[in-house]
């Protein structure tokens, strides 16, 4: 089992480029986002309004690129795939973020739901994106996020469909990780969120499933990819959805 | 007794100058701090890296005066007394914010231990600046905040005197009251947090104890003023220290 700082430099020389659901159990994985500092106070106070779907783990000030969670990380290298959005359009996936990082970005970690799928395993609750190697199915809801000036949208989730008997489980168990998107904010049938077809998620892959499972659907740090690309701002960069920056900090739960 | 919205009007009209101690149990009461946009990425990001000085209920967009947590309420008319500071130094107490209101100012309602002082008083805890009728004392302390940018510096703290079979209690309600400040910071000498003489606060007034009580001390909301004096900002604005801003917000604790 690799740790997250030799898992970060595979990601760096780009010797590998994966989802990173079941890599380094128990440490803190992040969603990132980079904008320009001119919208940091908006997507700031965004973040902490809507603390279920962008619970913030670190903020780090115009041009740095170096987190206090992961000593010696550089964010622009680190992540296994990242996206680059240009006036309100997705523009491309890159590896690295050399020809498109500014100095005057800021940058949000944001927790993310792949920190306590360990301990869903640990408890015997298959995933079934894991086994069957899929990033993670997401999908655009119609869940309102709270508003800040022209960041406004919905929801982004992660779903992951378990035994009906699993999921109460998995709710006393997520509950416990607020910094990692918390419980579920949905379980059941997705077209009371605005999901059409549980088969073509908007992000991620498509997961198999037999009838007689649940969808169970948790706030997802995609939200701001969604939000921000509809405020068509000149520019931000974020991870590729399931390709997540590891921290060196243990999954911390309350 | 009177509502938050009643006490409110007659802070708008000035019909009452005095401290909010002991006003309106139960419900949330607030430090006020507005400041210019261009710092309002700092500052938040100050906030959120110094949770215990300031933990954040609300703020508000530029130019907003009317929080969500106290329905028709101006935070420019309704707390008691404010405080000017001007190019880093304290320039004038006011009545209202008319003549010194920027349309660009952002406004934070951070937490305030006036909060918690009921859950105190109705566990049989004597406050000796109620009983006296003070401003509590506050002092600046050598205990460092979390940097951001220029805003950088030192903790301030209130402090009740209190038995010392009270203590344990004290900090087991307080601890509950997260919003507000929670547990204490220093219980006991207050040399060891760098306050000189304890009947000289920085702020508020002196309070008259003996010596068989023990100085408790909790973070406090007034850190911020300590900060964005030192930084030497062209303008802010807050609450005058003591002189809350009284929501309509029950207080909550986790």
């Amino acid at each position: 089992m690799r740790s997250p700082k030799e898992m970060r430099d595979l990601f760096r020389k780009n010797e590998r480029v994966m989802t990173t659901s079941d890599l380094c159990p128990h440490y803190l994985q992040t969603n990132l986002i980079s904008l320009p500092y001119e919208y940091a106070f908006d997507f700031l106070l965004f973040c902490k309004r809507n603390p279920k779907a962008c619970p913030l783990i670190e903020v780090l000030e115009p041009g740095q690129v170096e987190p206090t969670t992961a000593f010696g990380a550089d964010i622009r290298t680190d992540v296994p795939k990242y996206r680059v959005y240009k006036n309100g359009q997705f523009s491309k996936e890159v590896l690295n973020l050399y020809d498109d990082w500014c100095d005057s970005f800021v940058t949000f970690l944001i927790g993310c739901s792949f920190t306590f799928e360990k301990a869903l395993v640990e408890q015997g609750i298959q995933l079934l994106h894991q086994e069957q190697q899929r990033v993670i199915p997401m999908y655009r809801t119609t869940i309102p996020c709270q508003s800040v000036g022209m960041f406004t949208g919905n929801m982004v989730v992660s779903m992951r469909p378990l035994k009906p008997s699993e999921v109460d489980q998995a709710i006393d168990i997520t509950s416990k990780f607020e910094t990692s998107h918390g419980s579920p904010v949905h379980i059941g049938d997705p077209n009371e969120i605005g999901i059409e077809d549980i088969n073509h998620p908007d992000y991620g892959e498509s997961v198999d499933f037999e009838e007689d499972r649940v969808p169970v659907f948790w706030a997802c740090g995609v939200t701001p990819q969604n939000v921000l690309e509809k405020a068509g701002i000149p520019i931000f960069v974020s991870h590729a959805p399931g390709h997540m920056f590891i921290t060196d900090s243990v999954e911390e739960y309350r």
